[in-house]
């Protein structure tokens, strides 16, 4: 080999890539997940159950590259700002992979007992929380900070559709005991989609940490604008 | 001021102490909303709702001090480890606050409504998560990974615990349509307990990855000794 220490900037290149890579894994397992759910498809659920192991790996190896890249040079400024941030973001997609995994499993269990129109407003929510993984990751390849505040945005439409959703099924559950079971599974893969949507904001807000050098964490939604 | 740049060593360990200082404010809010659901004290319930202000902005300024830890010097090895660790154990305290504050919601909705001995194990599934926590958070101070490997092995009683809790609370559900609000809520603190217990294992992989540097992140539970 001609070099021992790789070229930075081809590096961090790299990494940039195998991080929208980890993002479209993620994006593609729910997805699968989402699509199986409403083409009641149990063959499709099952392969997003066992198919988290290359996420996983992928995980590892760029928390690792983040660890090689700050070790061998001495990344700054706007380069550093996005190897720390690959470091967290690196940790909500994982979530996201084990959150499709986790709505797979909820759905395996209520899809044969659960009319699609019994679903209140979850396949929505799960269009929501889609579109804003989708947004950020967009935001992320293109560092467009407008587009990750649309996601910022778009996190307490989700928020307030899960506690509408949450109440509907409380009052089915307690009208038709029968409807416990399959409305808890249900009920989880709403709470599951609102996951979700809170990791596509954690992306969102450190596309803008690396773009701007802000941190946007823990403010009131127009505090940042204000 | 006589450094512009404050002694790295000096730097590491004011860190250190900031993280184990967030450890204590996350453990802290678990123990009081805890307590405030056996004692059945709302007040304490209360507190724990409105006070995650300074556990946020402590997140903020660990994240902050590990960049410019990063940007100003050059760490190696198990400094560099310490510090991409304190990135990725901040943010798992973070959500313990979080988790704190989400039990607490569902306490003030249910604690007026199902007495005591309707609780299942779920104040039994609080004691576990509450020792995985702490110990995670010792190991993290002394560095000791015989301890963190302890944590590790404590997730999979609670996970199992969880289920079986699951089961139970269904069945009187279905017995009884009365009880499927509190207990819905009562679901919710089983859940965020499962979660505490995740950051707790997250916490004690780090500790074995400053120590020792072995990522034994997605392995079985007995893989890493193999």
């Amino acid at each position: 080999m001609s070099q021992v220490v790789p070229h930075f900037r081809t590096e961090l290149e790299a990494l940039q890539r195998l991080l929208l890579d980890m993002g479209a894994l993620a994006e593609d397992r729910l997805r699968a997940v989402l699509e199986g759910l409403t083409q009641r498809d149990v063959d499709a659920i099952g392969r997003v159950l066992d198919g988290d192991e290359p996420l996983n790996q992928l995980q590892l190896e760029i928390d690792n590259r983040c660890f090689l890249l700050l070790a061998l040079h001495q990344p700054m400024a706007r380069d550093l700002r996005a190897i720390v941030s690959a470091i967290r973001i690196n940790g909500d997609l994982e979530r996201v992979g084990d959150l499709a995994v986790n709505i797979a499993e909820a759905a395996a269990r209520f899809i044969d007992f659960l009319p699609f129109d019994s679903w209140f407003e979850v396949p929505r929510m799960g269009t929501i929380a889609r579109t804003m993984l989708a947004t950020s990751l967009q935001a992320l390849q293109t560092r467009d900070t407008a587009l990750a505040r649309r996601v910022l945005d778009t996190d307490d439409t989700l928020d307030a559709l899960r506690s509408d959703v949450f109440r509907a099924m409380l009052d089915r559950m307690r009208q038709e005991p029968a409807s416990v079971e399959p409305l808890l599974d249900l009920l989880s893969v709403s709470r599951h989609l609102e996951r979700i949507g809170d990791h596509a904001t954690n992306i969102a807000e450190d596309v803008i940490f690396i773009a701007e050098a802000l941190d946007v964490r823990h403010q009131g939604p127009d505090a940042e604008r204000a």
